[in-house]
């Protein structure tokens, strides 16, 4: 049994563009079922999911600028409105993940986590480990967090993925987008652009050139800043598929270990 | 400036006797209120918040028996569903807090702590000392946990606040209870029973036959054990005092270092 971690983007189960913070209803309940169905078939299945804030967290991070650290004392309170709204996030997810059968427990990783200048520093995981060897679906998702150079920052999902996936010896991490993976060009701009099912060593320096630019995954530093992450966390055996959440049943597949859909990014 | 670990009892800030989850929420306003008081004068006060599940915990727990260990799939749900109970109530804790002034942050202990046959074995403080060096005040609360013996077990309010006064080096735990303090015999029953003001070595062993039985403060064990415990933590340096929260301004006099009200347990 493969050991996987689900990373759910922000932008699909929320309403990202929202002034104030939306879940993405319809979005959530169709992933949540989903995971569902593949849970109940591989109950022994090691699965973290993984959610982004969306507009649960990039509305008040930029309105009070907390992820540049806490300079204020009227910070202190932004820093732990933030981490609020982002538990009440996880409340609802993790109420539709469980009411589709899910043992979907929340799991605060800035209870633990400490960064250094906006980079994960040391997060201890022995008891999210214990919890999924137990059976539990760690729910993880992304926080302000405790910062030893300035005082807060931000430690999102798709920072979290790769560094448990390391740590805890993971095999793929899925990340469920809003887009179908990754493309030559930008696909809202150019018509000739083309979805890329494999990326690797070979063809990741001829490819480079086409995917600058933030042409899909809303991800800070823009489309190829996340393909190199990926490729550095493929270089440690971990293979990443970058997969549409929007197409009916593309999680399932993904989790079920079809490799046809989206784009794959390994060594 | 002192270093103090307020633990608020859930019997204060819940209905505990109710069967569904409900808040007190006019104890939990005039809670927060004081303490926001303690705050705005005592800025650089290093805090931290605990507090107890009352009607969140208790009845889901009885019930699902997962603090005896998970045994079947389905205490893998109602091991989720009480994380995220517990988390709920944090939500509107901290909320009323926020509210006061105080930069409450909720930390989720069950994200780093591991249990080990109903006792906490371990759990990483780093991030919750960063946080509360930087200014924030955490905030945390009874959860259930793994256990690494038996799988799920719950950590209390009462067993995280020595803890980390003791990892941390706190000087004080300030117990908010529902009684006035620690009494010669059950105030309930015997109306010549007598509030202790102190409790140190040389009085304990007299007053040991006294307080028998769980004449108080809502514990596991009585109260008895209770004292028992706070002598040990007294031993390591850590003073306790327990006070009633239902009594107005105590928990402000508490914080200010007022020590005329309730009991106080030192070495």
């Amino acid at each position: 049994m493969e050991r996987i971690i689900l990373k759910i983007g922000g932008s699909v189960i929320t309403k990202k563009e929202e002034e104030v913070p939306a879940v993405n209803m319809e979005n959530l309940q169709k992933i949540a079922k989903q995971i569902g169905e593949f849970y109940n078939l591989n109950k022994t299945a090691k699965l973290i999911i993984i959610h982004g804030a969306g507009s649960y967290g990039h509305q008040i991070v930029h309105k009070t600028d907390i992820h540049n650290g806490v300079k204020t004392k009227s910070q202190l309170i932004d820093f732990a409105q933030t981490q609020r709204l982002q538990n009440e996030l996880d409340l609802i997810a993790t109420e539709v993940l469980i009411e589709n059968g899910i043992p979907a427990m929340p799991v605060q990783a800035s209870a633990m986590a400490v960064m250094k200048n906006k980079k994960l520093s040391r997060m201890d995981a022995d008891a999210i480990e214990g919890l999924m060897n137990t059976g539990i679906v760690p729910v993880l998702y992304g926080v302000p967090a405790f910062d030893e150079v300035i005082k807060c920052s931000i430690l999102s999902g798709d920072e979290i993925a790769p560094y448990l996936a390391k740590k805890l010896k993971f095999d793929k991490i899925i990340h469920a987008t809003n887009v179908n993976g990754i493309f030559t060009s930008n696909p809202f701009e150019d018509e000739k652009a083309k979805l890329i099912k494999k990326i690797n060593k070979t063809n990741f320096g001829k490819i480079k050139k086409g995917i600058t630019g933030s042409n899909t995954v809303d991800v800070t530093g823009g489309m190829l800043r996340k393909v190199t992450e990926l490729m550095e966390i493929a270089d440690c055996g971990i293979k990443s598929q970058i997969i549409s959440a929007l197409v009916e049943g593309n999680v399932k597949k993904a989790l079920d270990g079809d490799e046809s859909i989206g784009t794959i990014v390994e060594r």
